[in-house]
């Protein structure tokens, strides 16, 4: 039997895209101006992590006007919220192992 | 209200460096070649990881000898176990918001 940590997926386990990930499962599409006070991050690091994570497919940016002003709405792809879900497993799976011994 | 991604710890969350403070939960004390094997990594990355979780106070090596073989035998310090804690406290806290969204 493997240890659950070897489920956790670097490509959404770090902090910042684990964040982003769980604040777009809640809010299916969110503004970029809203993430990055969620998660109280800079533009330039949230812009990098919102990067890797549509180049690995999990999400995607949609630019848009909300009256005059630009806006960037970012949501998870079908593949992301699948690989949230099984981070979250195997994240679950490592606690109750914990909790269990 | 912040979101529980921000308590976060990076020191910990790491995933190699949160599977290496699992099994030092559980076994108190882990041979290094155990936790290379448990956690299915290379003598390198290892010893990489370790070396950081002891740069930051949380876990400490010791060397010695079972029968003719030099060992290294890894715990957590009592810092380790509290920042081990606290990031599952983060963790379930972030599991309990998605599961309630």
């Amino acid at each position: 039997m493997t240890h659950p940590a070897l489920d956790l997926n670097d490509t959404v386990h770090q902090r910042v895209r684990l964040g982003i990930l769980a604040v777009l499962e809640e809010a299916k599409r969110a503004e970029f101006k809203y993430l990055r006070e969620a998660l109280d991050l800079s533009d330039g690091n949230l812009s990098r992590h919102v990067q890797g994570l549509e180049e690995a497919g999990l999400v995607r940016g949609e630019k848009g006007f909300e009256g005059r002003r630009p806006r960037t709405w970012i949501s998870s792809t079908p593949a992301g919220r699948r690989a949230f879900e099984q981070e979250l497993k195997a994240l679950r799976a490592l606690i109750s192992r914990v909790d269990g011994s």
